[in-house]
């Protein structure tokens, strides 16, 4: 599919333009690349995981078959997901496991480090802010903030949490990337405005709120409740089936 | 679409086995109600938390194009979704906010109440426990279980947290639906197993790993490392896209 997508592109640009063949082929990969889904980007941390474990286990090359195997995949899922971005070294050999993870991290942005600051230091604010996993994968959690004022001063993992007025001060100074909203939905939109004009770049929002940023903001919504709704509905479908 | 796999699967299992109609359209539509798929299900609990701001608002009566331009999304797109149940009501008419919300609350299973249980009560396990929203969507949280020795008999909210060791006395006791697993990868697979022995219905994955469960289990995953890493894959893209 992809494949003719490119190919479709090439000849609409040499019959609508006629310039440089070369050129147009890069036009035309770009255009392809464009449209990698979010459902195959979705996919890659989860791939990430499976390499990272068999690179830690000291396996070296690894099959599509063998992958699919473990993974609980189809081999062709695989090879499709993996012909987005070049297709990772050759079939019939199997994939190097070393190289494959390095790739995908590269993709997926890990092999460059991410600030954060944490915009809500309740349970769950706390509960990421300790949460090593991301330090090592290059998130590092560079400062908090709260609207309770008895929570100003007070340390989390040796951060300290500090009230909003800092907010615009602090991401300015600190070459802040990512805001991490874990607020109640009430004040998610006012706070995810003052971190749209501060020039973040990514919201990670758990709030249960829709936020509108301009383009170029990247937001990741973990909404839990609806998680929890679809785990309900799968429930409920079950036992329907089974009468 | 789906009304043409209906049509085509009538005939299939009339030509097939040329038994009475009426019984064949039930089965043909019956495989089609199969057909919902889990993106679309996923989409459900937004249209329940805008119809909930909507009634919320006193509104009675909304259109679907009403509804897609507060949505984001396209009309044809919530009429296709809203078509797999059977539709909702007339479109010249608009929808009536209150059915479509009580429908669509009946279809996610929230009109009956979940029992939960959360094992581990880090500070992950700790916000859900504390995470009135749950309730009040009918998910109750009735056990709190940690295998660390200190935490027997500290309360979270009200309730107190239990050893390990009372895990399946108490799913049997207390009719429990739903474990929600907040506990390092390394812990999350033996005791998916010992949930699933207890014959519990659903688990909530938060562990970093995928779970092994038997058909008639379901299973939902918040993996929240992956939804970071998929934030981290768009700020790098579109850095690259801007050169």
């Amino acid at each position: 599919m992809g494949f003719w997508i490119v190919v479709f592109k090439f000849f609409d640009i040499y019959l609508t333009k006629g310039y440089n063949r070369n050129i147009i082929w890069q036009e035309a990969l770009n255009v392809e690349e464009k449209e990698i889904s979010q459902a195959v980007i979705g996919r890659l941390p989860r791939y990430l995981r499976y390499l990272g474990e068999l690179k830690d286990e000291g396996v070296e090359r690894i099959s599509s078959q063998e992958l699919s195997r473990i993974m609980n995949v189809t081999a062709s899922q695989i090879r499709q997901d993996f012909n987005h971005f070049g297709g990772f070294g050759q079939q019939g050999y199997g994939y190097n496991v070393e190289y494959l993870y390095t790739e995908i991290g590269k993709i997926l942005g890990i092999d460059q480090t991410h600030k954060l600051i944490i915009v809500g230091v309740g349970h769950l604010g706390q509960a990421l802010a300790n949460y090593m996993n991301f330090e090592r994968r290059g998130f590092l959690v560079r400062g908090l903030f709260d609207q309770n004022p008895e929570l100003t001063g007070t340390l989390v993992r040796g951060i300290p949490v500090r009230p909003m007025e800092e907010l615009e001060s602090f991401i300015g100074e600190n070459d802040i990337d990512i805001g991490v909203l874990t607020i109640p939905k009430e004040g998610a939109v006012p706070v995810s405005k003052r971190l749209v004009d501060c020039g973040i770049k990514a919201i990670w929002n758990f709030a249960h709120v829709d936020l509108e940023v301009p383009d170029g903001v990247q937001v990741e919504n973990v909404h839990l409740s609806d998680s929890l709704m679809k785990l309900s509905y799968n429930i409920t479908r079950f036992e329907k089936e089974q009468g």
